[in-house]
């Protein structure tokens, strides 16, 4: 039988479930709202046990991936510290292989994202460093070198932490201006898409809260052009559904803040809103590689 | 009899060159001006033959190391670009393995200066990354993880490249702002040590054209560290002369920058304005140890 793999990708307002095959082929995909101020994690990791035993005797899966944002510590399978769900040192790994009796692969979601779109996405062809930007609840970078994650450990990647210091959002966080939760917030609407709706259509106020995170978000990659100097960029997460809206402004910024100098192109990730979830189950088929090489 | 390795670092305004032992003890230390508008690189490479010419049976070194600045392809001996020397496309490394038949080891300036501070200088005993920020004629950063230099290409390190879009400086790049070699240039005084003389003794238009300086280096150490998580920073270049000004409004700059993390220290650079001869001094004990396996 061809072996089964479950990606998990834990985020700040839901769980994305992501079944595939040996050829990454999806076979199925669920979601599930993350249970709020579940500071201890064990609601959210019952919450996943119990969607996975329902349906592990038909589907035959054979090791978990699960991916949380957040600092984590891979090889502990711990979450050290995590703002997005009010984590702190919460054991994921061990609870959730005790509960299922499976392999379970454990890692960050954003550079599972990275891991996701190097290796069947958007920066698969890619030679030298591609970074990978979700822009969703949160915003933070990930970057990969020939197909390989970029693991530097301390803050590398987390770009929405930089505080504003200037201007009309002094004190703000990045974050707290230009992710796609952000923007939405902003203007009082249940999710980015809506607000980019309203910019379509050309409402005053939505048009002056999307200019502000495009001013941030050009910045940001301008930023990560001069630091780690990616040939591509890969933008993600909910804000990646508006790439038509959103990539003519980005490349346009960026030209005018880097001098003479040969540009990453911006690109929108192949796998989407998944590709955190898609990483995880990559993880997952990777810990069953590696077991069936001792 | 103990192998001496010679170093040189190519700058925009002098050429440095090291002379040291097996144990990286400095034998001897020489600087010549850098020849003006040499396009073609041959005044350059003719300046550093006569003078390692001059010395070298007296010394008897065994290899050269050539650090420059701007784009540098390693493999080939080749400086691709070059803002600081007005290079394109100037072979390097053939022309003066040629002229002196000894073994060459051509690198990056900031590279290689990074290299130095991780194998004996302010990093050497960091664990993770750190990044090193010579803030000389020009303003660019490399990183090393675990001693070992990351070489990303592209614009990696190139933060001197951020245009400005807003404020006074509109259309001048971080460079023309921040640099050493900018601060005394916007005061009309020689070096940056004759400008940080003038801030020490409260001259107004010094303290002004600094504190420009210091909000655009603490942008830059602030992105730095949520791009490329470094655990230290290191300051090099001429400004590294003024650290005890320098080091504590970037630590405090920092700390203003980046919301509720653990921030990386900031420190000195050991090897001072040297850092990148040392390298290059220390890619040349490579190069001889690398010949001696084969």
């Amino acid at each position: 039988m061809n072996p089964v793999r479950q990606g998990v990708d834990v985020g700040g307002t839901t769980i994305k479930g992501l079944l595939v095959d040996a050829d990454d082929t999806v076979l199925e995909q669920w979601t599930e709202q993350t249970p709020r101020d579940d500071r201890t994690g064990e609601q959210t990791i019952a919450t996943i046990v119990s969607r996975i035993e329902a349906s592990r005797w038909r589907t035959g899966i054979e090791a978990i991936g699960i991916v949380v944002p957040g600092l984590v510590d891979e090889d502990k399978g711990i979450c050290r510290q995590s703002v997005n769900l009010g984590w702190k040192d919460v054991a994921v790994a061990g609870p959730l292989g005790d509960a299922l009796r499976l392999p379970i692969a454990f890692g960050h979601d954003v550079r599972a994202g990275a891991l996701a779109e190097a290796r069947t996405g958007a920066s698969a062809r890619t030679p030298g460093v591609a970074a990978f930007l979700p822009i969703g609840t949160g915003l933070a970078a990930a970057y990969t070198h020939n197909g390989e994650v970029l693991t530097f450990g301390g803050l590398a990647g987390e770009v929405g932490q930089i505080r504003l210091l200037q201007g009309p959002h002094a004190g703000s966080t990045i974050e707290d201006i230009a992710s796609a939760g952000a923007i939405a917030r902003r203007l009082g609407v249940p999710n980015a898409r809506r607000a980019t709706d309203l910019v379509r259509a050309g409402d005053p106020a939505a048009v002056a809260v999307w200019n502000d995170a495009l001013v941030i978000l050009a910045d940001v990659i301008a930023w990560i052009t001069v630091t780690v100097g990616p040939e591509l960029v890969v933008i993600g997460g909910g804000l990646s559904a508006s790439a038509d809206l959103l990539l003519p402004a980005l490349t346009q910024g960026l030209a005018a803040r880097v001098a003479d100098a040969p540009l990453p192109t911006i690109v929108k990730a192949a796998h989407g809103v998944s590709a955190g979830a898609v990483g995880a189950a990559q993880l997952a088929a990777d810990v069953l590689r590696k077991g069936a090489r001792q």
